[in-house]
């Protein structure tokens, strides 16, 4: 049989809105999730894990209290877990993000409609 | 402060033997690996735990025991555990592959020359 190849970019393409992550592959409880982001999101952490950010296409800034990363197409940074971050991206960026199957976007305390709906799968 | 990006794709920039997969991140106990491979790899799975493949410059293909998949640049496959797999390019592909700290190349079992040095940073 043939197996499909997932991309990672092409699935972006089946979605429109900004900051609603999307899973688009697991590996034992990791998830993989896309999606588009533009603007300032919300600070916040996760206290219990890692997260890890890919840029698909376009840039994307992530803040921290101490400082920042600026990360291009192709790179990549894993935020360790309690430190609090804010992503921005002056135009949209497409991003993919790694992180265990239940962690929310906005981190440990509810942020209201900056909240997305979790374990999306596009 | 200024935090460094990573490039997984500059990474391999810096080394040019085969098969000998380079740890760039880690993300609470898994590691991201870069590697280039070249020709056939042997046959082996992974017991305990699922295998991400990423390509991020030229083409792979993963034969399995009932079928394959293919790769190209910016497209990515999970492994399941236990599945025998053998990676295959015939040209030099540039991965990044991402699994639990510990986990060899060649599987669960010694494959002799073809498993590498694990836990190999650049």
């Amino acid at each position: 049989m043939t197996y499909a190849a997932i991309s990672p970019l092409a699935k972006t393409e089946l979605f429109s809105e900004q900051w609603q992550p999307k899973v688009v592959a697991e590996m034992n409880d990791y998830q993989f999730k896309v999606a588009r982001l533009e603007g300032d999101f919300v600070w916040h952490s996760h206290a219990d894990t890692d997260e890890t950010f890919i840029v698909l296409e376009g840039s994307l800034r992530i803040d921290f209290r101490d400082g920042a990363v600026e990360l291009a197409a192709g790179e990549m940074f894993v935020v360790p877990k309690g430190k609090e971050h804010k992503p921005f991206a002056a135009k949209e960026v497409k991003v993919m993000l790694i992180e265990p199957r239940g962690v929310v976007n906005t981190g440990d305390e509810d942020q209201g409609e900056r909240t997305a709906q979790n374990d999306v799968w596009i």
